[in-house]
C-alpha cells in the first residue's frame, strides 16, 4: 500500500482531528526513522495507519479480537481503548493485504508497547506520543529526550504512561509493564 | 511457635530499629485482624517474623531461592530487596517448623503483594506499611484508609508503591502489578 492510498483510507474512516493526528504521527515517525536507522517508508505507513480502526465500535473490535487467534483475548480484560491497536493491524492486513510483519507489529503495539520492541516498534510508539499536535504535561520532556536517544524517550514515555494510568486508578496492560521493566537500567 | 519465642528469635537476628519495626507490624497486624475478621494470633506471629531474614546476605538468600522449588527463580531478576519475604517464610518453616500455610503465605507476599490475597495476606502487607514507626509521604493517607476499608488501604498502598518505584526508575515485580490490576474497580 502506498502512503497516499493510506492517507485516503484513513481520511474516510477518521474524524478530522484524528486524521490530523495521524498525519503528524506519520511525519514524526518518518523523521525518527531517518534519525535512528529504521526504514522511513515503513515508519510513515505504520504511522499513517496506526489509528485506522479507532472509531470502530467496541462491539466490532471485540468480535475481531475473538475471531483472530493471533490477538490475545487478554485485551478483553483491559480498557477498550487498547483494542484499536492490534485490531488496526488485523484490519489493514485483511482489507488492504498489508503483510509486512514489521509494519503490522509496530501498529499492534503502538499503544501498549511490549518487550523486545524493534526500532520501528519504538518509533511508532514514540511518534504517537510526541507528534506536534500533542500537548499534555510532560510531552516536551519526551520530545527533548527523543532528540538525544530513542531508548531514553521510549522509557520516559512508558514511565509517564504508567504513572498516568495509576493516577487515574486504571489498569496497566502487562505488555506495558514488561516493556518498562525490560528497559530499566538497560541504556 | 509462640509469639514470645518469635520475638526472642527476631531480637537475635535483627538490628534494634528493624526489631522495633517488627514489633510495630505485629501489633498493627493484630489490631487489623481484630477489626477485619482474620485471626489475631496468626497476624501477630506473621507480623513479628515477616522480616526475620532481612539482614541475611544476598548470597545466602539467593542460595535459598535456588534451592527451594516453591520460590520463583524470577525473584532473581528483580531487586534483592524483595528476596527476604519468600525466604523468611522458608526460613521459619525450616528452622522452627512453622507449617501454617496462612502464616507462610502472608510472610511470602508481604513485600510484593499478589493476586487473590487473603485477609491475612492483606493485613501483613498493610501493617508493614502503616505501623506507627513508618513516616514517609503518603503513609497518613493509607492509615486513614485502613480505618475505613482494608481493600481501599491495600489498593492505595499498591498504587503508591508502584508510583514510588517508577519515580526511582526501578523495576516493578509482576505480582505487585497483578495485585494492583486485580483491585482496580473491584471495591
Amino acid at each position: 500500500m502506498k502512503i497516499e492510498e493510506a492517507r485516503r483510507a484513513i481520511k474516510e474512516l477518521l474524524p478530522e482531528k484524528r486524521y490530523t493526528h495521524s498525519l503528524g504521527v506519520s511525519e514524526t515517525a518518518g523523521r525518527l526513522a531517518e534519525k535512528y536507522g529504521a526504514e522511513p517508508a515503513k515508519a510513515r505507513l505504520a504511522g499513517m495507519l496506526h489509528d485506522i480502526v479507532k472509531y470502530f465500535s467496541d462491539e466490532r473490535l471485540e468480535a475481531m479480537i475473538r475471531r483472530r487467534s493471533d490477538i490475545s483475548d487478554n485485551y478483553l480484560n483491559y480498557s477498550s481503548k487498547l483494542w484499536h491497536a492490534p485490531c488496526g493491524a488485523a484490519y489493514v492486513q485483511e482489507t488492504y493485504g498489508i503483510d509486512d510483519p514489521e509494519v503490522l507489529c509496530a501498529m499492534t503495539y503502538h499503544t501498549t508497547g511490549k518487550r523486545n520492541m524493534t526500532e520501528l516498534d519504538k518509533i511508532i510508539f514514540l511518534a504517537d506520543y510526541i507528534e506536534p499536535g500533542r500537548d499534555f504535561p510532560g510531552v516536551e520532556e519526551v520530545r527533548e529526550a527523543a532528540s538525544r536517544s530513542l531508548n531514553e524517550a521510549v522509557f520516559l514515555e512508558l514511565q509517564k504512561t504508567i504513572v498516568h494510568l495509576l493516577d487515574k486508578r486504571q489498569k496497566v496492560y502487562p505488555d506495558t509493564m514488561e516493556a518498562y521493566n525490560e528497559m530499566v537500567g538497560s541504556f
